[in-house]
């Protein structure tokens, strides 16, 4: 018997940091879980903002945005881009970390983080508290320490957050479960026989 | 320098399993990991479906789904209900698995998954290859098994599953990394002295 918990938010989600430029070209970062992929072709990432946010004037004005996906190492950081307004303070200049202009979207990435994707503005539904930006992907890029020997990402290298909506805490990711469209099909063989 | 590795959907996400009735009242489920939480008020949930899905005709024309979380034990199951399509199987009479019928959305859930969301469809935006779904969560239930003590969700003990796309591999959650909106405090103090 299932326990009821309420209509609320419980997932544990993916940690990324949107960056975005302001009217006046500062850049800004912010971080956000309610977030991920939403179509393969053309590809594209979903990211919900409250209307409050500095980044939420930034997108609708500029039209880009980027994602900064933050390792194991840069959590600090994470953090602290969620926890202050970009109106009040310089998150890069206070953090120390480094904004990059992206050569293809309207956009800053942080340069510290390992994994970055590059976004133009294609939709922007209104579903209540949180408005939900839909990007185009452009270009992702990595650094060298996060792939692996076939140029490939490689996740445990990486070492993405996830932050857990219900404990308010962040973890790491685990070790590998198996491959996917793979260690599913003895479950239809076992059974087709 | 960071590498291009082109624009792609690289990301490593959680993984859903989406539960629909058909139009004869045959439940059904498809994994899915192009899925998210979207806004806070009111709690919703995103899913991106394929039109050539059984489970995209099933919630168009049912208005609702639900949401079964996998625990790591059941990351063969899921890993199935997305290797196979509702038209060509029963998903569940094959795997073994039990639907039970929500009573609060027209949709089942299964009961062997540890963590289940109870959907109304509030929104369908065409985005590409892939419609995005919009969820209002009515409820979310839960077995004793993955609650702590204080009866909200232990993550570790529900040990959820992540689908990283670009390896094709899943994954266990791992440990810790301090607590949301407080890990970062330090930044912003120790830049502001």
């Amino acid at each position: 018997m299932k326990k009821s918990l309420g209509a609320k938010t419980l997932s544990t989600t993916p940690v990324w940091v949107v960056g975005s430029y302001d009217q006046g070209g500062k850049p800004n970062v912010m971080t956000a879980a309610w977030v991920g992929i939403c179509c393969s072709k053309p590809p594209c990432v979903t990211v919900s903002l409250r209307k409050a946010t500095s980044t939420y004037g930034n997108i609708m004005a500029r039209k880009s945005f980027t994602v900064s996906i933050p390792s194991e190492a840069c959590v600090m950081d994470a953090d602290y881009f969620g926890l202050v307004s970009g109106k009040d303070v310089d998150k890069f200049a206070v953090s120390g970390r480094t904004p990059i202009k992206s050569e293809l979207v309207d956009a800053p990435y942080v340069a510290e983080f390992p994994l970055i994707i590059e976004c133009r503005l294609l939709h922007n539904f209104e579903i209540g508290l949180h408005t939900m930006f839909v990007g185009e992907i452009m270009d992702v890029k990595a650094d060298q320490e996060v792939l692996g020997e076939d140029g490939s990402l490689d996740v445990q290298k990486l070492s993405p957050v996830f932050f857990d909506s219900d404990s308010r805490q962040y973890f790491k990711i685990g070790g590998p479960l198996g491959k996917a469209f793979e260690v599913g099909m003895n479950t239809g063989k076992r059974a087709s026989k």
